[in-house]
């Protein structure tokens, strides 16, 4: 009942450069008890059907992670004021065998979740990783919303025979009842497609799809307020694939492709998304070998982390707001 | 007329990383009949006047439009349904020797296209191939309304003492009858000039000019309305200079200029010419040696390639629906 | 009366890739006298906190601004009509022991705006050049009133007990009383903070804020315009950051931050500048290590460079505009 | 009887950067027949357990091996005098899936080889595709005679449950009956291992070893003397990996180990195997995405096949001079 | 007495790639207590003078040393039997100050080897940190045997008037007694001086030199015989500066010097040094921004660390045999 | 007479990374008189017959000349006490034209040299350039003995019908007889050729040719003895093409070749030249496009000039010893 609150080393006593990487410089402990988050490492790509190599995000996003401080101002929050959080290190797991992949990487997050009682942000791996830590999430919620925020659908059946792909894993959850659908959706959608086929096999699966050109066209506020709208008040689970973004605002990644959103429209997607009951964050696709020197890829996943813990911790500072006032009320009443 | 019709190798066969390097993994063809789109490369870069390097331009791009499918979702076509399209690797030219290879491209463009029937899109290289793919066009189809996407004008008379050069292509294909001027644009132009002579010089040569600080504050569909009304029902070939789009989305070039398009903006600069009678299109001062390791620059001209093709065949299936259209109506008639 | 007029070589007779790099081409004088403009590195990086590296900011600089052109289309001024520049190549600095290095700076300075009369354009180095660079103005001009682009506020108070750093010169040179803070302001402010209190600290001392959140919700124009009656007629210095601009437009500097300006909204905001009675002006925190091949910081930096130029060289030519209308009335009353 | 002959593009008629690109230009032909060497792509890199990527390496390879003519100087032959060679592009492979990748690439290699009567060169992928090239291999020529260079052993017995991997494939041929160790050796061990215990399992195989350390010591002219003393007469497969060179030759690799060979030591060994009778080769573990911008690691690779080439053509002429002097003592006799 | 034994994670358990970075994934414990090694970063780099960014030195070295496996096949010895080792994190410095570093960097360290009891192993950072290694050292050990390979001398007597920085440690070291230079030597020495004074200047220090063109003629064997005979039974202390190695082995670093070792020298440079009484190493001078994307010189950086852990291995190992076989002896007398 | 000595700015009044970049930081006089030796760059690269971009190469090598000090310890010379020398700055070319720019370099190189008197050091640009060089020195020397080191024999007569190519000036030299062939000589040939006709070519034009293998096997020592004996006492004019080279220690170049020299190789072939009548250098084909991070190849060739300039001083100060014993002689006499 009095375990300690973590948060980052201050980088006025050691500068930001300084230390073994963690990210944001956040406590390493693997085995974290009675904490508000837990950002874990999937380094697992052998789902990828084209490009591979995000075995090696999870340290590249720790190590742009750095820079960030622990004060948003737009949304006039200091993120460990409210949270508790710590770095729990990757999740073992086997390269080249996905199947023995999932049952380690469905046990590691359980048991994290089980002993922390954290919400997580999972940082990956390709998109495959989804599907277990979707399994693990609904245990614990029952059927999630699902926020899609990607290029491209994952609700594709299978590639050359193979269930399990990084194309895939949203059809898979579905047909194993993770997501309540009906409040579920896909936003970034974009790109050339196998057939219209595509996009119509994620609605008939339930999914609301906004696609790249409407955000351009109607806003990414007006997105969120779509976002918001269809999540209700259902537990809320953000799964980012780096590609939504533009290939100029982040290269490192496995299939970019050109028209999408800039590093601002990401960051009001996120914003927008303020008071939504919100149980886990998975960021994934980034590829630092992909990426350039200034590693602005990395760089931009570690800051859609720290919106998501703004967000959780927005959620939390109201809800103290609010007890308070009311509170407050009962005493004068 | 049994001729095979042409598409790319199924994804869902063999992955997209597989295989000898072709356009959109499209065949191989070096000397194709009745096909409707020929992809061919034109690898001359001795008109650079800056850095140099664009003769590994067409298998940069090749290399980045694997990831290319058959459907546009935004315009609802699929590419392949309308268009037998081959790869017909690339022209020989003569390094160090602008004249020996302007006769070389003319001489090999003018034999595929007489020989296929088809609808080029040409690979550069750098902006002074434009003028050997102009001669053989218009000698097809007559002057031609040229629809020119460049950060420059390209319209200079001469470099030291010498006509020929990637700055000078256009003026020369006006000197030589090639454009019907009354009916191009050149749209893009933006950063520092030699002085107010080099807008006013190609405004007597009779092109229209958008520059690009007015298609950020007009937009991009306005801009592209403004070219369909230019163009008219006239011939048209669109010359897309990669530095029309900012360095932040097309580093790999070689005279990058700031404040340019977004890929998002050059997307709806070409959805916008929906209708347009395209005769062909080059993509050029593509540099993969400028771009960083993700090769988001060849990847966004590849797009553009698609974005054409696209085009055309959205053109062939409004076509063939109006043909049916008549020929149901004349059979309820 | 009779000094030479120093302007760029002539791309027209020397290739823009031939010769010693000097910033745009021009003259390179060590000891000017009688310019207008006089460019000069200072190639100071022991202040960073984060990455370093600036110290080769000059060099790239000069050698990405080969491209620049003299004439200014969107502000129709040719830059050297009415300026003569020179590069003064860089002051001697002492890496590794900041104290020494502002004397050096200031001497070096001092004695280069003493004998050359001229306005300076400095190329950074990191932003802790802005104290020495602010001492030598200010003795000049009087206090002054700092437009500061830039993602942070370097008004912090020290770092690790230490007072001169890249982080804390504006609130230095406020206690040294080189600024009108009244009449100063800081644009682009975005990004994690330590608390709300960094914003304050600054509103503190006295500037004003505007957010790039701000600027992408009411334009960049509107934010020139704040900047114009901000500083109204005051000698006015712009100390740019490179890092107010995004990442994907500038990946080659040390505290990046997402979200930031395209290099659009960049040229906006100085050509909104029109009219202001500027003094001089700085680049700061560009870092060559953390650029890709293409260059596009080092490329965005010089044309900043440029626009400032312009700038110059615009109110110069109203100026002589109102002068010569004035003279004719005179001749005509 | 009749077949034509292939060779690759001639470099006087067309420039050695043009074109689409296959092996050193050689034709493309998917399904040979009656060719002497075929070389084909197998990108399958499921099996790396430390960095992957290797499925980019056959474009690599090919896009480096521009360059190479067709003559060699130290040994004197003229490749495609004495062989008629082909690219057959690259085999589907599953990414993802190891045995069902295994099974397409013995399918693929068998249908080749048996169709073309060739002698293989295989561009990988990673070190895991040896095995099912020599499923084929032995299926053609019985138990074989392997010549590994590799810094890594590769015959540990599983990783993490799993038989099949990159580092496993020299255990699981030998249990297969695929090799006659009596007449193998690996070349180029170093590097740090997990314990006495793996040099001895090697050896405990049969294999005999030579480390780099020996090499360095005593000379590559008298590895090559002892490989081909090994190997006899038997038919011999030469299975290159790529990090036995030196990671200052090789960067662009999956588990570089320094202290490795110089591309000198490479030559030198190669070109000391002339005579043996060689039935096949494979470069595998080249990673393009480790690789600097001179791509020296495809480079490398590509000329490593071209050695390969030249030995074989060696002995073709060598056989051929015989028979031209037998048949004239016949002819005397 | 009884604590535990520390070693790196199992790769059969758990895959290289996975989890945070400690060097060769050593547990990560910041105050260690008995155990054999520690190793440490000093992520300093302000004595830099000319290139710079050696700060991010120790994370690089970590990130490369996730190959290194337990056991040295060429001195047969498995470094973690019989040693215990942690990794420390880095030591706090302050950024821009030399002096306020020193001090921080004395009581870091002085308070690690004093509570751990161990040899330490340090990761830079630049060369200026040599001397508080050394002061904490010799005042464990009195005046230490240096052994240090450099292409510089590292005694110049200062730079513009400042007394610490990267090129004068070894100088400031002598004048305060830290080191026994009449068994030290440098090792190395190549490239461009300022005149004959330099390695005079070394001489009269008391150092020995050796000269790289004099390891390539006489051999790396005969250096390391020479270093062994000059340090005797001293204490003594390795400083080993990268850019001692060739800049094609070793590019990532800060003033590169052509005509160096090969990584295979250092490596017999160092195994040559066994039986020498090391009481520390630290490797210095590691630059990632200017190393390729293989990481190289990281690589390299990391290797000779684990070549010095197996000398203190080695060392260990025969001194437990030459007691057992004392005490065998002694059963048996 | 009295004319002032030019040597480079010291390094211990202004740090190595301050300034305008001169090669070794020498003054910047274009149009130098009375000095020993001028650096000039020729940044010609049309003859290019592959990669291109070497128009970049004399930039590239002055930035990472910045690191060379005055004194040759190898050689116990300080290149300054024998020589006055300046940076010229480049030659105005014609990029795309390669006959008109040899015009201008011919007559560009010739004024330089008239007026200077002094011996020259051209920074390349491909190796079309030693034509225009060679017609030049002809003219003041008569045939000169050519030392060409270089991995290509560049005798070739033609490519694709044009005369002059980066591939065939020493052809033409030998036919406008500007070189002395009994007296020169080609060392470093290597790598794939078209046909034994190649090296027989050479020959028959006189060439001596000594190959790569040859100097692996008997030493560089062996070669520069050759060499010398060779050139005899005839004026000496040393062509380095930078791909004599191995890749790994200049990856940054248009034609790279396996099997080459290492740097230190390089160095020992040049400093075997003392007392060779030396008339020139150039370095040619550097792209520091295809170079890494590191700039290696660039810092390798501005250390091969370095050794030039150690030669010409070495020679002068062994003049200089024997005027002065001489003149004791006399004095004793």
């Amino acid at each position: 009942m009095d375990q300690p609150r973590y948060r980052p080393t201050d980088a006025m006593t050691s500068p930001r450069f300084v230390g073994i990487r963690t990210f944001m410089r956040l406590p390493y402990l693997p085995q974290p008890r009675d904490v508000d988050v837990v950002v874990v490492g999937i380094p697992f790509d052998t789902g990828a059907t084209f490009r591979v190599g995000g075995r090696f995000g999870p340290a590249a996003i720790r190590e742009h992670s750095l820079l960030l401080r622990p004060y948003h101002p737009a949304l006039d929050v200091d993120l460990f004021e409210h949270l508790s959080a710590v770095d729990a290190g990757d999740i073992d797991v086997v390269p080249g065998f996905i199947e023995d992949s999932y049952q380690r990487i469905e046990r590691g997050l359980a048991e994290l979740l089980d002993s922390s009682g954290a919400v997580p942000v999972m940082l990956g791996g390709d998109h495959s990783i989804a599907l277990p830590d979707l399994r693990v999430l609904q245990r614990r919620h029952g059927p999630i919303a699902l926020v899609h925020f990607d290029a491209h659908l994952d609700t594709w059946d299978q590639y050359w025979g193979h269930k399990y792909t990084h194309g895939t894993p949203f059809r898979r959850a579905v047909e194993e009842g993770l997501l309540d659908t009906a409040h579920s959706i896909q936003v970034g959608i974009r790109g050339p497609l196998y057939g219209p086929q595509d996009m119509q096999g994620s609605r008939d699966l339930g999914f609301e799809i906004i696609t790249t050109p409407e955000v351009h066209e109607r806003g990414a506020e007006w997105a969120a307020q779509q976002i918001v709208a269809r999540v209700g008040d259902r537990p809320a689970y953000i799964s980012w694939d780096i590609d939504c973004v533009d290939p100029a605002f982040a290269p490192g990644t496995g299939t970019p492709e050109v028209g999408g959103f800039s590093s601002w429209q990401a960051q009001q997607l996120l914003r927008g998304l303020a008071g939504v009951n919100l149980i886990g964050f998975e960021v994934i696709e980034v590829m630092p070998q992909y990426d350039g020197p200034g590693g602005i890829t990395s760089l931009l996943a570690a800051n859609l982390c720290w919106e998501f813990l703004a967000l959780l911790a927005l959620r939390r500072k109201q809800a103290a707001g609010l007890a308070a006032s009311a509170q407050a009320d009962d005493q004068r009443g």
